[in-house]
């Protein structure tokens, strides 16, 4: 921590804010500007805790944290990438994974036929929402067990693992029954008691990143789960809220490069909700690709203007399909890349 | 609903878009413009399903929501202003009402304190945390049970009502047995399983705007409460996320005046939050006053600079007492003019 | 300056850095913490170059400022409150200011029926625009000098003081001829050849903060003016652009508290921008009083259903002498307030 | 436009609309709902000033533009691809366009450096600021006429083209004798005085988005370049500022297949603004490549850390020429799919 005092400070002042430092177990070495002192607090504590009570002492002018608040999830402690092994698949890895399918499960038909699609396109899970977070209570608010029944059909029927969105601690258990990665939505992302119980899941998590959340508070998230005791996080990055209105949220693709920097968790993009608009994806999903993401979490519907919920933003089957192929030689390169970084990492 | 259509459809197309929309039970009505086709639809049915659908056709350019999506909550079709009853006060009413404590509970000496300098000051109710929102798995997350029972001794003791937060449906019974009001954290504005139990609970409920959210997901969010069963919720603009670095939040003040406008519910502010600035808080708090807020939740605490959490937004004793006595007149204004309103209504 | 290495740097790297620092001319304060070394630099000289150079460093984590880049416009330095004298009124003094009119002057009658309206209900200055950003180029542009004629024709009939905007360091001259106070439009508030140029003008100038600057930003905009020999700078605070839409931008009203404590300059709100929206501007107004603004500038015409600019948000003239009439108690606290102020400052 | 009522609204209320609209030149379609009237209006006219207007009424809940008010830069009434030849090569056309060199014009040997850099990587233009838009009047505020004097001198050594900025209306005769395209600087883009001087002028012209503009409000300030007569705008997006701090900006990518969607103008993306961190431009620069940007504006200096500006975000020689290197299969895949796109046109 870095304390910098306010100008005209008086000695006593000072050295009260030092010794409340001291309180907490840091270490004190002084700087002595020409206008102002300077306080650098050195060892380790509860620098959250050091940081706020310092803070509310009235001569102090501003407290700033050094070290990161993460530490399972950094790069700096843990430099090599984190791979995750789902249904055969492995994210994080050598292949670049895409997971796609409906925004919602709405019937048997539609989610198998969407599973071929997925299936025969060369997409690697299918995703699916039995349980929707919907800002308004009148609208559709998802299948719930029935929907879960129904992606296990599908998973039979084509061998695709599933992802699916969990709401509440209350299904952590049930959802974890049908689902080969547990998918947690934006609204949820600082949902602690929810990120506390899927610590103690056996299943991967994707956790996507809050609408106006920060990457380090992403980190926060994801260090919430890793801390109570589930290594395996996939964070998404899927649009953030501005003022920006052509598209639904503005995407932060530069996050996944920030990301990629500064933890060694995969990180994917979701082009969909980050644009809201079908025909926006197939671009943003190259950009993802030629960026260095790990995968594409996508919305993809037999019939889109049919769907009951995200239809503006999901892919027609054709669509899909013809993404799929112009995504293959950026897949190239992106693989190329990857095993140039593994020989330099050697 | 509007939806207009793109430059140069077809009337094949046109006709399409209209089957859809009266697919849903709506009725058309069509302007042909020099330029392009736009189609309004009235009648009453599944509103945002409809317009997704049809935003997902390929000929729409832009389909448009008139009418509001929330009915319980709005002014439209309840023009009285809901008061509510807690502990002997009615929020939303004649009173300015002020509820006033720490952040977090973290000892009985501490909340027994805080308690009688906000029953002494003349406040109404005491806020005391005591399930604790995180950014960090390593920060303080609250006393848990243990807190809401020395909440219960603080309210024996003074004879104050308790406000407190519940960030779990788990955990709405527990926190209910103690708590005159129920807070819901911005973090939580939109966990939709809390909200939905939070409709079948007896106690008000105190919902705080979600920290990028909009006036209208708020009232939204206040939707979900009462059309599950709960007319009694309070809202609380307490600031939103901007670039602005000078202050912890940016305080929409012009929100309460905006709600006012929208809604029966009662409005309060939080400047604490707000500004995460101590020295800001009385001046933010004259304004709320002045704009015609419902309240205050405002955070005191007996030892700021020793708080576990919110130090730095944290007033102390004295100088709660002394915002509360400079508040005085403002207050007075306040009435005089719900007076001049509720003639002015009759 | 505060900077902080990576993890790891090495001795030689850390003393690279070191060296670059010392080439700008300030001193070196190391501090070795268990994790990484932080460095402290003290001295006078070129800040921001210092802190770009080193920031391009490949082992240095970050860098940080520690004083305020801003002098003349700092209460740091300057304690004492700027009372700005104009026609005969003070800013930033014992008097609560109000400049209100059109957003555009659009006719002889138009102007003078305000101006009218503003003098008679006690308010202090007249704003009306004659050169006018507007988005698109099809917007009418105002009516130029023209309309400063006019503005000098109502100033004669009424004796009020005029504000009005210049949009480019060519017209400043022209615009000084006619004009009590320049206004800087929001989208002008980094047009540095224009701030420029107004350090070197004779009259006072109103600098609206731009509506994604930051408020340090507007600080340094305004000493680019004082640095450059305008000492009468007047800031205004009229909202800022965010994801909200309920109001056409959002007020940051805190800023202006935050303002008061960082700066002597007198600092007014616009509750016309602001909002967007007519109805709000009598409770914004309110608010603006009650935190301790100096002053409003509201726009204000005699038929805003036909006014060629702003429409919306213009009070007509019955609703501005009602407000005008309602704020009187208000501003006799804001009164009080000032002289206990004064007293306490002696 | 689309007008809808207030509920509730008299026959006389939508009358008096009516008329207001059709004084504006435009017909009537109303629409009368179960709860409320909507007013079509339908027509050729001054579209924002009869919006104002009409939202001005007391009884009008909201009004709508439907067709975008920009006409010259919209897709929909020119559909074929601006195509700007600059110096012997063309933007927006076949060839991926790199403008590279370093933020600030500072020596001549610093510039010759660079453009020779810049010329042996197979880039195509030279960048290089000789007037510098700084937030500090105390920052490096470029050498002027004595900057561009040596860009004209690199240009002779190399053959590339020159991109500089103009500040100021004034300054725009002078920069034009110098540079092959002019650029204008995100906080100039709504310097409608710049703006309009502009289009009087023969040289093509690069607009960067204003840090906190639409997508549509860019679209608007390239109208009025082209309405006042120069049809050869670049559009650039550089970041915009959110609440994001890991990045100095927030790259709002999809902004750049949007606009591709909207316009017909050639459209670049600026890495180094966007991130801040030179660590993140060439990830950022792929994802330029992939998602179809016709070009990118890069910081490249020969010594960043001794830069005067911008020294964090700027590549070195080697790490440019790298860069340069690593995006040519990716500029490969550009080049067929612009072919394939061609021959789809025909």
């Amino acid at each position: 921590m870095i304390i910098s005092m306010k100008l005209h400070s008086t000695r006593q002042e000072i050295e009260q804010v030092c010794e409340r430092i001291r309180d907490f177990g840091y270490k004190i070495h002084a700087i002595e500007g020409e206008q102002r002192v300077v306080i650098g607090a050195v060892g380790v504590g509860d620098t959250t805790a050091c940081l706020e009570s310092v803070e509310a002492m009235p001569q102090v002018e501003k407290a700033v944290r050094i070290s990161a608040p993460y530490k399972f999830v950094s790069k700096e402690f843990h430099s090599e990438r984190t791979r995750i092994r789902v249904n055969g698949w492995e994210i994080g890895g050598d292949e670049f994974i895409v997971m796609a399918g409906p925004c919602s499960v709405e019937s048997e038909k539609q989610i198998m036929q969407a599973a071929e699609a997925v299936a025969e396109s060369g997409a690697h899970l299918l995703r699916g929402g039995a349980f929707k977070p919907r800002t308004s209570p009148y609208d559709f608010q998802g299948m719930e067990t029935e929907g879960l029944k129904l992606l296990a059909k599908a998973k039979l029927a084509t061998g695709l693992g599933i992802i699916t969105e969990v709401m509440s601690d209350r299904d952590v258990d049930l959802v974890a029954e049908y689902a080969d990665i547990l998918q947690i939505g934006a609204r949820n992302m600082q949902n602690f008691a929810l990120l506390k119980t899927l610590g103690k899941c056996s299943r991967p998590v994707l956790l996507k990143r809050g609408m106006s959340s920060t990457v380090k508070e992403l980190l926060m998230s994801a260090e919430y789960v890793v801390a109570h005791g589930n290594p395996n996080v996939i964070l998404c990055e899927r649009g953030i809220r501005t003022f920006e209105t052509v598209t639904r949220n503005t995407c932060d693709i530069a996050a996944v490069a920030a990301l990629n920097e500064l933890t060694h968790l995969p990180v994917i993009l979701d082009p969909s909700h980050a644009t809201g608009k079908r025909s926006l994806v197939p671009a943003l999903s190259r950009a993802a690709v030629a960026i260095g993401a790990d995968g594409l979490l996508v919305e993809m519907h037999p019939a889109p203007e049919k769907a009951m919920s995200d239809g503006a933003q999901s892919l027609d089957i054709p669509q899909f399909r013809k993404m799929m192929l112009d995504l293959r030689p950026y897949v190239d390169l992106w693989k190329e890349s990857r095993v140039t970084q593994a020989i330099a990492a050697v």
